[in-house]
């Protein structure tokens, strides 16, 4: 997280990115696709943007696209949600988490994270003067003990913020976890943000499942996804929330003052584009040879991985390579001397000391990936 | 503001607007154009969405559209801003303002506000915790006692908020009344936000003076815009504001958390735009004719005008038109027995009683304008 970094103003993300182009680094820090979206989304937008979508969108997102949105969640889950009650549309999912947490917490309210979490959660959480409670999940496997889970709640407890598949470990949770957490949040009557964004890529036979599909969590739940991560246009800042009408009553009424609505022409041609492609999302088919030629990469040149159960994220354990350093110093060290920019696992962690793990992104072309082994090889 | 409409949750401009829908009125609420943006604006935009934009954007803002908005203010106002250190793009100044006051609010701090005020200041206050202090300025002239403004000064207020040209009161500051803000503010040390999005529609041989253009204001002040209204394209959602380097610092390390940027192509499109369309805005140009054309149709009707020095707004008083009914209720009976949308003066105060006057926008067609006044003409 950011008190972890050298500049504590700015997150690790855009400080890997930066010093990443001033090395002329291959970036595989940062998490976006470096090649480009699907050229009929790029025209629905085009078109969108000559017809009659440059003003004021309402609050809650186009009608056109929660209507897409609902159908889009009909025909992958077979669950039925109301575009009208129970749908946000969000500038991105980070800004759909920060103002759910905006809307539900209290100055004092407790909120449980599994680390390592994404680095917006804190941030998010301490803005409203909330406290973060955190159960600490170790690599390689981050295996979680749920009765550790349970034990860090207390009577102020108010959220549990939930990523899976998870970024940066690529863990995916199964039926069973899922289920732990529904007893323990029914039990103590949590709040849950389900951050689902990499909800289409898994691997190796591995199935996400999402909140919504699970009664007892969907009561409870604002579950987020991102069009930025399914669509290969990080940059659209175009996502969505779904929880229950009271909530998203709740959520929008902050939403409305946070941001009033999210762009318009965007929205259109994303709503357009769904329209004529429905069903499912190969996105596993995509991701999966780039993760394995990775994967195969990394362990040439030494390095140890973990599991990539989903997400586009590959962890990999670096002491084999250089024992001396820090993840962080690694990372710095690998972006400016190996020409690889990565991420330090540190940084998606509050406490210090985490291993010698770093994560690459392989979102990105097969000869980005391929520069970017080349250059390990030569370290 | 939002206590006072029938449903707490939804804030006037979305009610408005749905009203206005529901019963086919032409719709004077909401403040957005009806005619379409420059068409080069929009091929701008199209070029960037098929180019290398479609990524996450700085958190600060794309480089290109940091650089066009310094060319712009230095060429507009000769006023050297630094594209690297106070600049952020944000998504719309609604946006921009709510996260200037998230990242400098205390809770219990106190924020001093001048009502008539625009519905999103009050919520964003107290999202952090803090306490709007107000200084009531009243109908029609909205004269500003700066004893009055300074006496709500306590030990506890922190911040500033004004809003010239004034959204919904049409003033505009003179430098007699800026300097004696200025003297205040410096007194107190109190931050200042100050909401330019109008910056462009003045009237009358008033002049428009930016706190960026007063040195003692600059060095304390968030100063915020907006393309949407300066460009015609509220949907878009795309804004500025510019502090200095400690401030904006602070503004972009929430900023990186609450959105992390803002659209990518959109932003683009923008600075390839303003790159050849150097120079002035004749914005007054084109409202001025709109401003006189609703003018005179309110005034035949029976209503009395307030002055409009700026904005695309109209204040007018109804007393002659229906005695019987407060301005909420004239409102929603202009719209829905009249087929005329507009906004009650009353939400923009937190009190009650803020008589008999409702505000029409004028960024519309001529012949929308014209429409609107024939079926004033048959109340
Ligand atoms: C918003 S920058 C971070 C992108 C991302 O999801 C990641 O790299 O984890
Ligand atoms: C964001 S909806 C309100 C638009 C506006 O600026 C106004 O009508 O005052």
């Amino acid at each position: 997280n950011a008190s972890n970094g050298s500049d504590a103003a700015v997150n690790i993300f855009s400080r890997m990115s930066r010093l990443a182009t001033k090395h002329g680094a291959i970036n595989l820090a940062q998490g976006f696709p470096d090649f480009a979206c699907d050229g009929a989304l790029i025209e629905c937008a085009a078109a969108a943007l000559r017809g009659e979508n440059n003003q004021y969108a309402p609050v809650a997102g186009l009608p056109s696209l929660r209507a897409a949105i609902a159908e889009k969640i009909l025909s992958e889950m077979d669950v039925h949600v109301d575009p009208d009650q129970e749908i946000t549309v969000t500038a991105g999912a980070a800004q759909a988490i920060f103002t759910a947490i905006g809307c539900m917490l209290c100055p004092g309210d407790e909120v449980l994270i599994l680390e390592p979490a994404y680095d917006s959660y804190i941030p998010a959480i301490l803005a409203k003067g909330g406290v973060p409670r955190i159960v600490t999940l170790k690599a390689p496997d981050f295996r979680i003990n749920w009765d550790e889970v349970e034990h860090a709640v207390t009577p102020r407890t108010r959220v549990l913020i939930i990523n899976s598949p998870n970024n940066p470990s690529g863990r995916v949770l199964n039926l069973t976890e899922i289920n732990a957490l529904a007893l323990i949040a029914e039990k103590h009557d949590l709040l849950i943000i389900s951050d689902e964004v990499y909800e289409h890529i898994v691997f190796d036979g591995k199935q996400h499942h999402s909140f919504l599909q699970h009664a007892k969590l969907r009561s409870r739940s604002f579950v987020v996804f991102s069009f930025g991560k399914t669509l290969h246009v990080t940059g659209w800042k175009i996502g969505y929330c779904v929880a229950p009408p009271a909530y998203t009553r709740k959520l929008q009424a902050l939403h409305q003052y946070a941001i009033f609505s999210v762009n318009a022409p965007l929205q259109a041609g994303i709503a357009a584009y769904l329209g004529c492609h429905r069903g499912a999302w190969s996105l596993s088919d995509l991701f999966l040879p780039k993760r394995d030629r990775l994967r195969a990469g990394l362990v040439e040149n030494g390095f140890t991985l973990c599991e990539t159960q989903g997400t586009y994220f590959q962890l990999a354990e670096f002491s084999n390579v250089r024992n001396d350093l820090t993840d962080f110093e690694f990372a710095d060290w690998l972006t400016i001397s190996g020409g690889v920019a990565c991420i330090p696992l540190s940084s998606f962690y509050s406490g210090m000391d985490n291993g010698k793990y770093v994560r690459f992104c392989f979102a990105k072309k097969d000869e980005t990936i391929d520069i970017a082994l080349s250059r390990l090889r030569r370290l």
